[in-house]
């Protein structure tokens, strides 16, 4: 009997490393985790990380073969094959795709989070069959990833779709990237906390958000305060949604996507975030634009969206090669 | 002898249509202009146009064969080869593509007037070799034209590329659209107009342009009188820079290209322009993208730009239907 044919996908996070053996159609049959240990230079990571592959391997090899293998990482550089300056790891600037020859002879590929989605909502989730659409990821920051005819965006040196830093206010949030008023300082996780709490001092609005730190405070906490009735908490989605619709409209002026997807912690609100995006969206679309495009939440199994990201990344590759 | 191959470039505008022959290296074999008498239906045109065309073919004929014709004009529609809503002529949805069938059985593409510039400079210009770059026109209206690996990016629906709509300031000025703040109101040969007037309102500066109404003040004057030294031009040339500058640094996060042309009128100002906005952009870009993109002045003959445009739509298609 033939083989059925799967892929590694891989996500590398600043906590731990995921892996997952995935076939064509997304299934997942295997997958494990292991510490990252980002204080730690990369190759003891890789060197575990094949260890604990290889030994998987093993327990289905009779049934799969393992065409290839994709990464997704933050800062990664799909045309270099590299790692540059990860925030949460303390990797310098490492290849990756050279490293892990050391390991494996497989077909590999590697772009950053964001895209690996965008690669993912293609392939297998809710941008099947479509050829231009953008992923907005909503967790600590606002990641992008970009398709324009069926490939994703990359531009000329590998670092396109960071329309998280993109300025809404010149003289706006002070950004992690050193300047002011990026998107991803309002709309994201951490933008909503930081909204939660100007108003908070802005306003006198009864709220139980008034009981927690900034640090304690989480995006599902002010989802759950909405859902609640809280109208501080409620005003803050408004607020978030009024400055992503905003710059959509922007993107959709640039790209005219087929939709636009949102991903990762804050999109989880769900409604409490689609909805008012897409209405203030609509609201600044130029007239051509005006009721085209699809705001969707991600099809991606949120526990696995990552994994499967990074095998679609390779399958994609794969595919294109046949060609 | 072999004949030597030819397309026909044609740039359809509200006063004059234009028409050249051109070969392979962007040499203009012959040109005319017809009026287009945009009052009357496009049909009209076309009869003109295309037996203007005939009797110049007969002249060449001997030494050129044309293999296709391109077509740039207002409001076109490259996936369904139509013209909608032109501003300036009065045609409402016009199907070109199906209507110039009856008068030339030749492969045949049309674009609007922005992305033909991009194509052009991509063929014949600025952009030779580049496979991710951006051309802005900074005519009346600011149009733009987005390159990405090589193609044209027309979106889901063939209207992507409207930098000049995205927004600058909601609560800004009146735009064409419709709507406020976009981009086009404030840098654009009009846009800078607008802003000198609002400079001669809001400021005591003398200035040789305080003589002129808003009507018959060019863009060319304004050029002018900043290389004359008029502090209040020189000051609208920065304030129009400075706001394209943030805008384009929104265009790096998106597209990361590797370079950015500057076509139309405003950019025949030169270094007016040019400097100050690579000036502001770079001030205003995320520090992985800090002295990579190039801000370059177009490279295409200013009479016979849009010729060449139209024409290298037409090369452009030719090429990729031998791959």
């Amino acid at each position: 009997m033939e083989k059925i044919k799967v892929t590694i996908g891989v996500d590398i996070g600043g906590t731990n490393t995921v892996y997952g053996f995935v076939d064509k159609n997304g299934k997942i049959i295997h997958s494990n985790s292991i510490p990252t240990y980002a204080e730690k230079e990369a190759n003891q990571l890789f060197e575990r990380l094949f260890e604990d592959i290889n030994s998987s391997v093993k327990k289905i090899e009779n049934e799969y073969e393992i065409v290839g293998i994709g990464i997704g990482a933050p800062n990664a550089n799909y045309y270099k094959g590299t790692v540059e300056m990860p925030p949460n790891l303390n990797w310098g600037i490492v290849n990756v795709l050279e490293l892990i020859k050391r390991y494996t002879p497989l077909p590999s590929a590697i772009t950053n989070d964001a895209n690996a989605a965008a690669i993912g909502e293609m392939i297998f989730g809710a941008a099947k069959g479509m050829k231009n659409f953008i992923v907005i990821t909503l967790g600590t920051g606002l990641g992008s990833g970009i398709i324009v005819n069926g490939d994703l965006v990359y531009g000329d040196d590998g670092f396109a779709g960071e329309i998280g830093h993109t300025i809404v206010f010149p003289e706006g949030r002070e950004c992690g990237c050193g300047r002011k008023g990026c998107l991803e300082t309002y709309a994201s996780a951490t933008g909503i906390r930081r909204t939660v709490f100007e108003l908070i001092g802005s306003t006198n609005i009864q709220s139980n958000l008034r009981e927690k730190s900034f640090n304690e405070l989480t995006s599902k906490d002010i989802a759950d305060a909405a859902n609640s009735g809280d109208q501080l908490a409620i005003y803050a989605f408004d607020y978030t949604a009024k400055i992503l619709g905003l710059k959509l409209a922007d993107s959709v002026a640039y790209l005219s996507p087929e939709a636009i997807i949102l991903f990762g912690g804050l999109a989880l609100a769900g409604n409490l975030i689609l909805e008012p995006t897409k209405k203030y969206m609509e609201e600044n679309l130029l007239n051509i634009f005006k009721n085209k495009v699809k705001i969707l939440p991600s099809a991606l199994p949120g526990a696995d969206a990552a994994v499967l990201g990074s095998s679609a990344l390779i399958w994609n590759e794969l595919a294109k090669k046949k060609l």
